[in-house]
Order: structure tokens, then C-alpha cells, then sequence
């Protein structure tokens, strides 16, 4: 992603991060590196952050060292982590009570579409706030959807990758179904991707292997997006769903079930392995 | 259907049912009544079959007084009805032993798309018998699926009723979960349509009332395919998995799931209802 | 149990199994062989059958070569197989309508228990059925329970074992959560089986390793009642529960956890390994 | 609770509550009343607190108007809150730092056993703080059982109620299954009591109406624990189970049932009701 925004903006792009390897490679590819998150924050009108957990975002911006308290009034800060949408949603609130802007912008697309440049940016903010984030956001993504007012970007994808891993698990359930009982994946898959089961998941990233090519589950499962990733952001969604009492059996199962591929050696391999993890022999 | 059958083949089609009702209507229409299945077996070449349950169909078939015993050499059993696969395949291949041809054609679409001639049919059977059944099946139906030998059509319909049933469900959790939080359901809809949850129930039957026109949910959950059904068709699925131990677990959750809408009093409104059960206030 | 039946009876028990060697090891110890089931049947007053699954039990029994058809008039068959309740009813309301008397009674216990001879037998089927067959059941088993009519033993058996699989799980899970937290295994125990958590599961089957002596988890979950015996157990109950539209989400939900411990290499392992399921690494 | 301490130490207990009404009933009996927790920190050596949530305790103990703050050094704080065991750990760890003792001791026995004095306390923390608190606890309930270091307290009645809930939930459906079956209901308690399904939930809290007499099933589900109280046990449950990775598959789907029992109008009834909702007509 930072390597997509040196691209459009060279000589233009701060960086930080805990790695220093990675902030070495950037800064070969022409990025300054800053000090510290404050020293970033004094130096930058836009300011996008991306670290694993909510913790970690709070940490980076709040308090005297924090982000917010050393950015010059106006700013424009973009969170693409995913984390719990209704500290987000907090976290935009402190924001313009300090003078800043904040939009939060989860991504999809995986590690692919980061280096293609192809991601999906759900936003949650204001119009005019996501306007001026639109220059950067656009250098690294090709979708950028206005999901509502603050938060909102997070409560998409936590809702988005809810029914995804729902859908993933049903659409391997019915092809370990339909194959043990003596169909061909192929025929099974295409019968289903244009009748009433269609989704992604069948029609894009089938779970069965050898039904498509170019997927996870066509190179033992390598590569796409983690089962433990899924695990975490399957946490997320069911954490936010107690605050509002949302009722959600299915996600609960779902959660539980990739918090078992992990726990049997699964969690490196892509979220479609549940399909294996079905049919291990 | 059969008034489908009846207007593609006028004064060909002899018809039998327990309901005198639904006979005189269709002999109303040009049809000839037959006086009991033996003599409907009896006066056809092509004979279709559709009733509720796997027990009904081989009542109907086997014994001295049943269609097979009677049948014409040579003649062709198209069986409708939604059954065990596994009896299906019993069931063609006592046919072949008596020198009878059967296939398995289930059908979905619905009450909609059976008087609209719009159904699809997923067949299992050899290809010389499914070219034989194309002409009835063309009048009643538009879609013509083979899916391979005997009882895989039988099985294409569970297995994508049983992917349906979860996405269906995963629909209307992430859906719960994301309006829960404060988003517009349309957007929240919109935005999954176009990523990776989109799926039939998310993108053509969505089930939040006013998220689209013209489907159950918008309608108070009137019309489609009863959760009742939806039971039934997952009963048979959880049953076909026994014997292959296809492990299931969130067919057996969503079959629970249905089963206690049927117990509060859901089982005739449409299956995109579980949103409202979900939610009930 | 034949071996009880013989000390109990000397001189005076005819056997039949498929099993070669099982016959000569009773032979050797004073049976006498039956060359068929009919054979064994002209030969008893007392028939006991205990075979794996509902067909066997069937082909058994019915049929012209059957025990059914080739028994004295006034007979008692017990029939200890665990198989659906409501095939043993189907099978009592036959055998009186021969003349002949039947109860069911499945057997709990496990093979330890019948090698002591202190089994419990769940038994359906007329109180005087079942004291005609007390002094046969009484030389295999301690406790006999009269459950009811015919079908009722059947019933107990799979009602028990799903409320046992269930509070197994939840036991392990319990212990699981507990320990992952930091608390010794032993304490955890003994507070919960003071507590409202108390059960058989947890204060005489305890399936955390070395918290008891003498049970399964304390020897690599080495004998005991295996996962894949339960996981048939739990398809009989889901079975039974189908025909009165009974809603089990739990058992639904343990029989799939039983599946997926069969399918990764716990099925010959005692049922409380779910615990080793759980905390796999 | 407060009512028993008054007894065991007349004209020494001084109270705080944010409800007017509870103030002025234990004034009457002898309390004095503190005019903030404050307050009542600089007047006593005991502590104890109870109230709903782990942002409440957080709230009351923690800043410079808060109970630490503001208490007598060498202080004894007792927390009988049911809440997050890792925030309790937390807080036993700051009182510690200020020259505080804590320890966390939830409660089980309901508002009955609360009346009665026979609650028991489930207590975290060292053995010398433990006897001291054993006067002010002793007063209260019957049974003190130490769990461990601090936080265990909470672990054990979390982890204990996980089971519970499970076997709860276990118990009805076997019993749903077994009358549904045709089995009378006392019947097939009494047979699980005595064999492998015994269980706390069956033989001394049945949820089957008429069971038992003097439990909650027998009188329209009133009183006893609701199933709100044991959704929001369950929660925390399934909170606490994140940071260490448990994997609790029956533990979430019986949380999610309790869920759509509180959504349904079950909340106020107690936890058994489980069973009337998986019958309900």
C-alpha cells in the first residue's frame, strides 16, 4: 500500500512503522522515515494508520506522545485497520473535538490486491472528509465505498466478512455433501453458481480443489486470506455484536469453527481450507 | 405444471390425484382423469411423479398395485418430487431390472415459477433418458440441468438448498449485525453486492423488508418457499449425510435453526423470515 | 455378556454370531453352537440379539429365514441392540401378532461393565415381558429399569446418551476455559461438582487428564465408550428426533463436534477426548 | 446480603447505593449511610462491592473519588460483582500497588440464597485475605470456596455456568426428545438421574413442568435465575474465552440460544425455560 502511494506522490510519503526492515525498503523507494508516530503526525496533512488491533490504534493515536496530540489542526486521518467499529467511531468523535478529521477505511483485497493496487475501501465518515481522502485512497485501491457516518466503514466489513465466512463454510458443506454422495465438484459447483445458491464463494473462490483455477483452494490452500485472520475478524464482529444484542447463531458456529481450524494447524492456510478441514482423511 | 404439460400437449395428458378437486380443475382444462396410478401407469409412455415424501414415491412405484408393475415396457418415469437421493437411485435402478426408464428431475422456482412455466430442473439420469423427458420438461420448466447418473439430481437440489439455507441465514445476520449497528440497510446490502458476501439471498432476495421490491421480505414475508419447506428439504439433507458421514455443522445448526421457526409459529412465511425471527420485538 | 449368561446357566446357552471365533471361545467355555439364527430360534425359549444397527436387527428377525418365523410359540426375545425406538416398537406390535413376546433393552456400561457383569438395562416392553426375562438380564446386568412400553428402552437410551454427550462437552469446554484462564484442573472440578455444574461428566468421568485416576482421560482416553460409538448414538437421536419434529440444537451441534472427532482420528478414542479436541496442539 | 451483615455486626455497617430505597430500608434497620463510595471508603476496613458490570466496578473503584483512592491503607476490598476475571486480576493487582487488599468473590445461589444467608462465594485471591474476609462472607452465605489467585474467583463461576448452561440446555432436549417420543417425563428423569446423564439441571432443577415439585419449571418458569442474568453469564464467558483462545463450540451456541430466548420474551423467566421455548406451541 505505501509502496502504491510513494508511486503517486514520490517524494511526498512519511513512513513509520515498528519493523525497520520495512521502513528501510520504503525509504529506498524514496519515502523519509519519521522518528516516532508524533514525529509522523507533525509532519503530514494526511495521516493513514494500518496496525493489527484496536489497542494498537488507540495506543498510536491517543495520549501527550500520541498521534492526535501532535498533528497540526486540520489534519485528515484515515484508519485502515480493522478493528471495533465503535471505537472508531469514538476515535472520530475525540478526533474533531481536537480540530482533525478522521474517516475510518478497512480494506479488502488481501495481500494481492494491496500490491495491485486493486483494494476495496470501505469508508465510515463524512462526505467531506472522504473527499480529501479520496487522492490517497485512490493511489492504493480501485473501490472506495461511502458507507455512512463515522464507523460505518468498519461495521461493513465486520458485517461483509460475517457472511462470507458463513457462506464459505455452507458453499464447502454442500460441495462435501454433493461429492460424497458421487457428484462431480464441477458439475455441482456450476449447477449451483446460476441457481439459488450462487455467492462468491462457489462462483469465485470455489473451496474444492481443481473446480477453479487460480484460487486457494487449486494450490493447497496457499496464499488468500488466512483462517486465522477470519478467526480474528470473526471475534470482532461477534464482540460488536453484544453491545446491541445482535442475535447471530450461525456467526457464533462460524466463529467457533475457524477458532478449530486454527487450533489443528489450519490458521496459516486460506479460509477456504475449511473444506479440507471437513474431508481431512 | 400440469397445466403446462396440458397446453403444450392438448388432449394428451391423463392426470391422477388423492385431491378430486385438483383432477376435475385439470379435466376442466382438457385433461383425462385416470382411476388410480396403476391405470395412469397403464395408459402413458411418460410418466411424471411428484409427491411429498420418499415414502409416498415408492407407495406410488413398487408393489402389484403400483406404476411400476403396471407400467408399458419401455416406458419413461420422470419423478418431480423433492426425496432421499440415495432412494432415488433405488428406485431407477428397479426400474431398469422391470425394463423401465426413470430419471430424477426436482425442480425449483417455486409456486411462481411453476405457473409461470419458468422452473428449473435438476436431473439425474442417463442422457438418452433426459433427451427422452426433454419435451415434458421443456413445457413446464426453462432450465434443464443434468447433473449426472440417477439420484444426482436429487442431490444437486439438497446440496444447493443446503448452501441456500446458510446463505440465507448468513445474510440475515450480517444484515442484523450492520443495521444493529447504525447502518442503512440499503447501503449495507448494496456494498456486500458487490463484494465478497454477495450471494442470491443477499443480491435477489434480500431479506430486510424494503431493502428490495417485490420479494417476500417486502411483502411481510408472504409468498416463496415456506421455512416449513425449507425444513423439510434440510431434514433430508442432514439424513443423505448420514450415510456418507458428510460432516455438516452448519447445516445442522441452520436445520435447527428452521426447526424452531417452525416451532414459533414461521413455518408458512417465506425462509428470508429468519431475519424477523431474529429480530422479533 | 454371553460368558455371564454361561456361568449363570451352565450347559445351557446355544450362540450364533458371524464371528467364528467368538462361537468357539463360548463353545470352549460349555455353549452349545446354533448353525442360523432360525436354528438358534427352534432351539430357545429366551433369545437375546444384539447386533450394530436397525438393519441388522430387521434382517435378524423378519423374513422366512428369520428368528421370527422359526420360533416357538410364546418365546421372549430381548433385544439389547441400540437401534431406533421406533423400529423396535415396529418389531414388539410384529412379533406379538406371531405369537411371540418382545421387549427392548439396550445396554449401558460399556464393555467394561459387561465383562463385570454390571450393566444397566433400559428396558421396554410389558412388566411381564420383563419378568420373564429377569433371570437372563440379571446374570449380565446390575441395574434393570423399567422404562415403559415397548420402544422405551430404545428411547431412554439415546435420550441419556445425548444429554451425556451434550454435558461432556460442556464439561470440556468448562475445563478448557477454566485452565486456558489459569486455574488448577482439580480445583475447577471440585468446586463445579459442589456447584450447579455438577454431573456425571464431570465428578466420575472427569475428562481433563489427572484430575481422576482410573478414568480414560487419565490414559490417553484408552478404553471407555469411543467417539465413533457416540457419534452413532447421536445419528440415532437425530434420527428419532426427525419423526416428532423434536428441536435439539445442542445435539445437533455435539453430533456434528462427534463427526468432525471421528474425521480427525479420536473416533477410536473414548468419548471425553473431546477435551483433547478442543486444546489440540 | 447487607440485611445478613447488619445481623452478624449490629451498628457496624455502614451502606451506599445509588437507589434511595435500598439506602433508607437498611437505615432502618441499622445501617449507616455514606453519602458517596467515597465516603464510604474512608470510613471502613472492609470493602465490599457488588454491582452489574465490569465498567460499574471500574468505575466505583478507580480516579481520585474513587473507593481506592480514597481508602484507609492495609484495606480489605471484596468484590462479589460477576464480571470479566481478567479485570478483576487487574484490579486486585492496582489495589495491591496502592497498599490495598482485594479479593474477587462472585456469588452463586440466587436472590433466594441471598435472603437465606446460604449463597456460596467463589473467591480469588491469597489465603490471608481470604481469612480475613471469611467473618464479613460468613455472615452472608455457607459455602467459601477458594479458587486460587486473584481472578479465579470470576473464572470459576464463569466457567461453572458455561456448564451449567450447557447441561441445562442438554437436559431439555433429552427430556424434549424422550416425551416427545412418548416417554412420561418422570420416568425417563429418574433413569437419567441414576445412570450417565445425571446432571444438577436434571435431578434437582428439572425443566420439565411437574418433575419436580418446589423448582421454577413447576411454576411457570418464576423465579429462580433468569435467562437474561445467564445470557449475560454466558457473554462474559464468551469474552473471557478470546484473549486465551478457548474454543467453546457448545458454549456459543448456547449463548446464542439464550440470546434468542431474551429476544423472544424469555428473559425474565428462569434459564429452564429453555425447555418450554424448544416446545412452545
Amino acid at each position: 500500500m505505501a509502496a502504491n502511494l510513494l508511486k503517486a506522490n514520490p517524494g511526498n510519503v512519511v513512513v513509520y512503522d515498528i519493523s525497520k526492515d520495512s521502513v528501510s525498503a520504503l525509504v529506498e523507494k524514496g519515502a523519509s522515515a519519521a522518528s516516532s508516530p508524533a514525529d509522523l503526525a507533525r509532519r503530514c496533512d494526511v495521516l493513514i494508520t494500518m496496525v493489527p488491533a484496536t489497542q494498537h490504534v488507540s495506543g498510536l493515536l491517543r495520549g501527550p506522545d500520541g498521534m492526535f496530540a501532535n498533528a497540526k489542526k486540520g489534519s485528515l486521518f484515515i484508519d485502515c485497520s480493522t478493528i471495533d467499529p465503535i471505537a472508531s467511531k469514538e476515535l472520530c468523535a475525540e478526533a474533531k473535538k481536537m480540530g482533525l478529521n478522521m474517516i475510518d477505511a478497512p480494506v479488502s483485497g488481501g495481500v494481492t490486491g494491496a500490491a495491485a493496487g486493486t483494494l476495496t475501501f470501505m469508508v465510515g465518515g463524512t462526505a467531506e472528509d472522504l473527499d480529501s481522502a479520496r487522492p490517497a485512497l485512490g493511489a492504493m485501491g480501485k473501490n472506495i465505498v461511502h458507507c455512512g457516518p463515522a464507523g460505518t466503514g468498519g461495521v461493513t466489513k465486520l458485517a461483509n466478512n460475517l457472511a462470507l465466512a458463513i457462506s464459505m463454510i455452507g458453499t464447502a458443506e454442500a460441495m462435501t455433501l454433493g461429492t460424497k454422495l458421487g457428484m462431480d465438484p464441477k458439475v455441482l459447483a456450476s449447477v449451483m453458481n446460476t441457481s439459488t445458491a450462487r455467492c462468491w464463494s462457489s462462483d469465485s473462490y470455489n473451496p474444492v480443489p481443481g473446480v477453479m483455477p487460480n484460487v486457494p483452494s487449486s494450490r493447497d490452500y496457499s496464499g488468500g486470506f488466512g483462517s486465522a485472520l477470519m478467526e480474528k475478524d470473526l471475534t470482532l464482529a461477534m464482540d460488536a455484536s453484544k453491545s446491541v444484542k445482535a442475535r447471530l447463531p450461525l456467526g457464533a458456529s462460524a466463529h467457533q469453527l475457524y477458532g478449530l481450524l486454527c487450533q489443528h494447524g489450519f490458521g496459516g492456510k486460506d479460509f477456504s481450507s475449511v473444506y479440507e478441514f471437513l474431508n481431512k482423511k
